[in-house]
């Protein structure tokens, strides 16, 4: 990529930029009409602001907005974003969110910020899901950042699954810790009433939809972070420019531009 | 099996005669010193109530009760049972519990009575787990006696829920409804703050760990009730007999008992 006359790299982009270069981008997909799942987290919050920018120029129009938390939820409503629920719209036409890691295959993981069950339900019956990340998302393997993929438990013996989940993944040296919330220092709940487990591994724990099932499979597990198969793009902002990954049956498509015009 | 002096053809024995006769059948199993599963129900009900017995009549020594629901759990306390939780004790030596459904490889469904998540937990790290019913549990296949199939899912979007799971088993003719109170008239409410979704097939849905992991799979939901390969043995009570099946390998051993002494 040449040197860019918009962003030149003397001007230097950090972190917050880029996930929002990221979100508008994503916004160019939205149109009219639409039902849209509106993500969770530090990034999905510009494009819900993109969105409700859009709406009060009126280039947008019958925009109803699906939240993915409560979070999500108040600002939406704040915004004057109409909104429903997949009780009233089960299906989906486009949802954007952030995600805390992305893999090569465009598999994440998501729910650090503890909204991983409604992101979940939302984006599993969206017809396009687009991803938006800056660049320091991107790993190798699950678990590759080194920080936590969550799981949301019942809070009924929440020991014990820990020590099951840890147990399941011992082959890649998986550590786990329940989520404290750091405003009481009581357990974290979800949006759902429940704990979240953090899990940890050392080394990559293999194949993906097996480590799914294991999960799923354990009693007293609710949902995990893993989203494995749902994104249909990724949008990533970097400091030199934007790359499109775009699933094309089971391979990944990669565009890239610069920040030129 | 011959006629019985104890108790005669004549002598007619009700269905809470049944279910009391299976569970201290299977209260001769427990042995001092066991870590038990205490189940949830009319049948295993009088389980606890004659573990209590054997307790208070010094036959029975340092057991230690994990209960699966609130309910046995008062009624344990009320008795005066010792009991513990999975974090203390993680594996349980023998669990007791009843079923609302046994199909001919020892297969249930269980959860009728709302408490089939923690119920499932607990069975699942047993070295043995006792099934206790009378014959009229016994079907053909899953779903086999026009009853529900249970499914705890979360409150958000339980309708959404109800939609995917029905759509997904429309092959068996599935139709679903969100259980209700009969108390309140209000949806009916877990031990975890989750709502429960019945299920009816018409017809047998088949591979039952496909089934499973297929509902698994789906954000919301938490948990169902079919118990795949948990039970070790299922001690029946009929009007003639007890019948005894226990897995051994992948095949299921049948011995009858009449109630001649």
């Amino acid at each position: 990529m040449g040197p860019s006359p918009v962003c030149p790299a003397a001007v230097s982009l950090n972190q917050d930029d880029l996930k929002k270069i990221a979100a508008y981008k994503a916004v160019e997909h939205v149109k009219s009409g639409m039902v849209l799942g509106l993500g969770t987290g530090s990034t999905a919050k510009h494009a819900v602001d993109r969105i409700a920018d859009l709406l009060r120029q009126g280039v947008l129009k019958d925009i109803v907005g699906i939240p993915t938390s409560t979070k999500t939820y108040d600002q939406a409503v704040s915004l004057g974003i109409p909104l429903s629920d997949l009780d009233s719209h089960p299906v989906v036409d486009l949802a954007i969110d952030g995600a805390d890691e992305v893999d090569s295959g465009l598999n994440l993981v998501k729910g650090r910020g503890g909204s991983l069950l409604r992101e979940k339900m939302v984006e599993s019956v969206s017809k396009k899901f687009i991803v938006i990340v800056d660049e320091s998302k991107l790993v190798k393997h699950v678990g590759g950042s080194g920080l936590a993929m969550p799981v949301e438990v019942i809070p009924f013996c929440w020991n014990h699954s820990l020590r099951r989940l840890v147990g399941m993944f011992a082959y890649a040296g998986c550590i786990g810790e329940l989520r404290m919330s750091v405003e009481n220092g009581k357990p974290s709940v979800t949006d759902n009433g429940n704990f979240v487990i953090d899990l940890y591994f050392e080394r990559d724990i293999g194949d993906l939809n097996e480590a799914s099932d294991a999960i799923l499979r354990l009693p007293g597990i609710v949902e995990h972070g893993m989203f494995i198969g749902l994104a249909t793009s990724v949008i990533v902002a970097g400091e030199e420019g934007i790359t499109v990954k775009t699933k094309v049956g089971s391979e990944v498509e990669v565009d890239s531009f610069s920040y030129m015009i």
